[in-house]
């Protein structure tokens, strides 16, 4: 059969499995997912490199999806490559099937990534082909791969959508083919009642080279993937214009393309016949789910030779590692995650400083150790204390990878979502930072960083009121106890989705970064302070002192004399708050206290009971101090604890003020624990 | 003295007192304020119409700044039409001034916008001018006014940036000039290690009229200003290159200007002189909070003209008034958000519904009855059921504002933001929707509307994993928590800074509806499930029962026969979970078992001591059920209590499926609390 034929027969194919999924779960976008089926076909068919007998292979092009609703498409895509079963299909949106309905990264079979929440999805391919580039400005360029996005008419409007279009064209990103899949349709309505933006214009403007096509017609798609990779020092758009509903008929035989109805929902349902457009498209309605043999055996021949091209870039592979074997050591040590030796214990920490600065020593240890971590900030460098990593290194630019420093801009969640990005894509260490404040900005990408089990470090200076004179849009009150949530949701395997680690001191930090690093199953926050604050007592090292901080929870002083009359805890600078009050309430009410610091209460409660039964047993009065909402605490004081926190909004004053003001002295936290104490008499 | 001298000498007057304020405070950002002075002098004094002696007048022009941090600028100008005491400017960033670190709204004063948070005091205007358009279509053209907006680096980078600039762009807002103040140096760095995008050329795709001039030169302002104000039908952009840190000198007298390290500290800090530059900019050191006498006699002028621009204006709405004696009266009950009498027990609900289509039946009547509500949709309106009310009226168009409804596309940060904007502006009650999943996006805008105690109702659909089939990306779990912090969270006023309202059927979302359209200072949201509910069992109507729910909590099933064995306590779809879980336990067990309807905990603890104790006594077992995470109920179980929520992500499969297979059904929560009870035993 000729080529052109075959290909047409493809899609179409990819079309009728997508209607059928979505007919027989009743549920899902068949619309869209018939309108860019030829593009991903030739795509996947003609253009990308991979080896369809291991998808895992970490030099393969990438494809990473933004409108994750068009999932039918790409299972369909993948079942034509052997990566799903005519039966994963059938069970699309049900129960254990590897068929979600909005797709979750699966690397064995070719999903790089999660998708629904539209923008992000492109967003991650951006932060892929960074990671990319990094590697090859190491290793060279034998190693260099595409990486194709693939966004719709909603992820072009999202906010995000700015954040990787600009960074994407600041940095030359060849590398990067994204085709907008624009059939002018979008859920509710037709785009033309939300948006006529000129979207070429649009990316010409932040640096990007861009085609516009009719994205049905396979020779076009084709010449548009010839140009956009000829385009090596700018990413590419294709603007392709389809035709939602590809094929769909009514009953009665006219056509029911460009319909709104087809957006999300089974044809059936949307007034389209399934039967008639299963015809249409030259399939069998009593067999939908068929793959036409003409296509099964082209697809033979299109998977031999994408194997036979991974088989030449392996042998690129092969010829370099002969030749540097060392390089190749250290290659596969970054693409297995694996952590160089650390020597946390010798990384200088001077007592008393802000933990932002003790985050800034660790960085400056790191950045000489750790070859493979890229840390991002959003215009806060001199703030957030990564300057000190980026004091030793260079900060990407166009076409230059070889520094290891990302300047995102005022830009958090595009920022966040590249760091995700580059972890999916592996081999490199991402983390990125900005105020804690705005990591309510960052929230959707830590989510799905969660969900992905994303190894992404976020840093999070200025972490409550004592951010002082910026004032109460700058002070996290409840942002605390916000982010704790993820932290209690489990993710697929069973983990904390997420680990909130904060900090007492400087030691406490170096621990926390050290638990943020080892956290190689999904995304981990320090939350770090503006100001000084006194270190904890410690005998002898007070980095090995601060080690027990690793439980999540431990006792920092230990009551004398006995079974303890009150157990304060905290974490954060609260911690140095409560050392003094302890000692106001032993020298005055000869108390026996005990001093608890938490940096991460979902890492202590991961602990064996009995070690949780000993640092907070919960028949002695226990009592919280945080800068945060009280519920920020709640669960670590017990049902006879109390906290003290803040239940309002801040205040613009220096931070001693706003401590008095507060109420956050260790005279306070004495006269607060007598009265908490006097309850129990 | 010459006009253009006495110019001059202004905007080097703001210079000076931005300076002198950050010097004083130690902390702020004098450097961007120094190059903003001039456009800011030259807007306020001959552009703007507004009244001083009356700075809340609703037809004023409006200003609305996106970069909070450049607060001296905004002070000193307002200081110069007599807003701000030199008090006042002595005490920037200091505890219980007028003059925090990061403006807070104050109408009064001048501040039509609390900013920080870069982007959004910006998408703010675009809201406030829709607000304007919608009025101006309602009552006439003599009330339209000009929406100024000011931004900087950070805030043309940020995401939301996209959503503001298209969603302007769209609507043809001409009545929208926006000056850019591009100093080509950010927080960290200068702009050109971040960004190249071709500003200019991006808002032109977004079909913005766009200049760029000096940005300190006084006669470039007023003919960009000029031309800005001749595009009645396109937003403009003025594009600003301004000069950081204009007059900086150092001690031996050589220029400070255009350096990074003015933009976030004292000049003195930075490496300039103080001293040097006051004198260099006309001033002298040993006074710096002082007015020039020219400037201060220039300003009397410019209160006068700008008083009897505001006459002329005001001259118009009392002609319009005395020819529209009703639509004035309705024009100032629009004004005053009083609410027009509503038959709430009189809308129709249907017994079983969905919450999502008991909120579509509210707003079909809302949409006939309360004639200044604007409800948006990010893209999913027939999901989300706002559909009800856009078949009452039509969507904003280009220049046509007769309708109500905003297609805001896929951008549900810009939406939040617009949606505050016009709660700024006045005159409307705004409404937006999207799925409860993509309320983290909405987090920032929705933290500052609770901050600013703006009425905006948000409403989210698909509010538990019973969104079934689009599997977890869909699903919320943590998010029900997460907005209540912001419940727990208190304005200024004292009060909740937002209400969470999740009702449990049709009925009590009838009167979660009135609940938030009440809640007329600060924003509300309703919670609202995908799926159809069960009613809860009512005596007679079902509205009037439902009525207990304003309380926050009440009891929708009392036990019978003396003290409750058991308390069962729910929100959303459930509370028909535990009735029904009830009836087993009491049909099984004999027991005696109360079920309680909590809507909103934040409401509930408002209320009298005694009510609380007499829903949920704590000394009564309390078992409770969420969909969400079980700390989303855990202050509603009390000491003795259990919660049974969701600890991980959700699955893609039917919501049935997944109430099977979580335990979301009457016969688990029979047995849950049965085994809960044994340890009571």
């Amino acid at each position: 059969m000729a080529e052109s034929k075959v290909s047409q027969r493809a899609a179409d194919n990819i079309r009728i499995l997508s209607a059928a999924m979505v007919e027989q779960a009743k549920s899902g976008h068949p619309g869209g997912a018939m309108g860019g089926a030829d593009f991903i076909h030739i795509l996947f068919s003609e253009y990308m490199v991979f080896d369809p007998s291991d998808n895992s292979w970490p030099f393969r092009d990438r494809f990473f999806m933004d409108p994750g609703h068009m999932s039918p498409m790409l299972y369909s895509q993948l079942h034509l490559l052997g990566n799903y079963s005519t039966e994963d299909l059938q069970h699309f949106r049900q129960w254990g099937s590897p068929t979600p309905g909005h797709p979750e990264v699966d690397v064995a079979r070719g999903v790089e990534n999660t998708s629904g929440p539209l923008g992000q999805g492109h967003t991650f391919g951006v932060g892929a082909a960074i990671a990319e580039r990094f590697l090859a400005a190491r290793f060279g360029e034998w190693l260099a791969h595409r990486t194709f996005l693939y966004i719709s008419d909603g992820g072009i409007q999202e906010e995000i959508a700015q954040g990787a279009g600009r960074i994407a064209g600041f940095l030359g990103l060849g590398q990067v083919t994204m085709f907008y899949d624009a059939n002018d349709i979008q859920l509710s309505t037709e785009v033309s009642e939300v948006m006529d933006e000129d979207t070429a214009k649009k990316y010409e403007a932040w640096g990007w080279h861009v085609q516009t096509i009719e994205g049905n017609n396979h020779d076009a798609i084709r010449s548009a993937l010839d140009a956009a990779i000829a385009e090596t020092g700018r990413p590419s758009l294709i603007i392709g214009k389809t035709v939602m509903g590809k094929g769909a008929l009514t009953e009665s035989g006219e056509s029911f393309e460009r319909e709104v109805e087809t957006h999300g929902q089974p044809l059936s349902k949307a007034g389209a016949s399934f039967s008639a457009t299963v015809k249409n498209l030259g399939g069998d309605p009593d067999a939908p789910f068929a793959v036409f043999p003409e296509v099964a055996a082209y697809y033979e021949e299109v998977k031999a030779e994408r194997k036979q091209l991974a088989q030449e870039r392996r042998a690129a592979y092969e010829a370099w590692k002969a030749e540097n074997p060392e390089q190749d050591a250290k290659l596969q040590r970054f693409l297995s995650r694996e952590l160089p030796d650390i020597d946390w214990a010798g990384i200088p920490q001077k007592a008393g400083s802000a933990t932002r600065n003790a985050s800034g020593m660790v960085l400056a240890y790191l950045a000489d150790h750790v070859e493979n971590m890229i840390v991002a900030s959003a215009d806060l460098s001199n703030s957030d204390k990564t300057n000190s990593f980026l004091a030793k290194t260079t900060a990407f630019a166009k076409g230059d990878f070889t520094g290891a420093f990302l300047q995102a801009g005022v830009s958090e969640l595009t920022m966040a979502a590249l760091s995700v990005g580059m972890a999916l894509h592996g081999g490199v260490i991402p983390v990125c930072a900005t105020f804690f404040v705005f990591s309510d900005y960052m929230k959707p990408a830590i989510r799905l960083a969660g969900l992905m089990e994303q190894p992404v470090i976020f840093i999070w200076t200025h972490d409550a009121f004592r951010v002082g004179e910026d004032g109460p849009t700058h002070q996290p009150v409840e942002q605390e106890a916000q982010i704790r949530l993820m932290e209690q949701l489990k993710n697929h395997s069973g983990r904390n989705s997420f680990l909130a680690l904060r900090p007492a001191d400087a030691d406490e930090t170096t621990v926390a970064w050290r638990m943020a690093l080892e956290n190689a199953h999904g995304p981990s926050g320090l939350i770090l302070s503006r100001q000084d604050i006194a270190s904890l007592p410690a005998k002898g090292s007070r980095y090995e002192a601060a080690q027990a901080a690793a439980k999540g929870a431990y006792i920092v002083e230990k009551e004398t004399g006995g079974e303890p009359d009150l157990i304060l805890v905290a974490n954060g600078s609260e911690v140095a708050t409560l050392v003094e009050g302890a000692a106001l309430l032993r020298q005055r009410k000869k108390l026996r206290v005990r001093v608890v610091s938490a940096p991460s209460e979902g890492v202590f409660r991961n602990q064996p009971e009995d070690y949780q039964m000993d640092v907070l047993p919960f028949d002695i009065p226990t009592f919280g101090l945080t800068a945060g909402l009280p519920v920020t605490l709640r669960g670590l004081v017990g049902p006879l604890g109390e906290v003290i926190g803040l239940s309002h909004f801040g205040h613009s004053a220096p931070f001693n003020v706003l401590d008095e003001k507060l109420g956050y002295t260790p005279e306070n936290v004495y006269q607060k624990a007598v009265d908490f104490l006097s309850d129990f008499e």
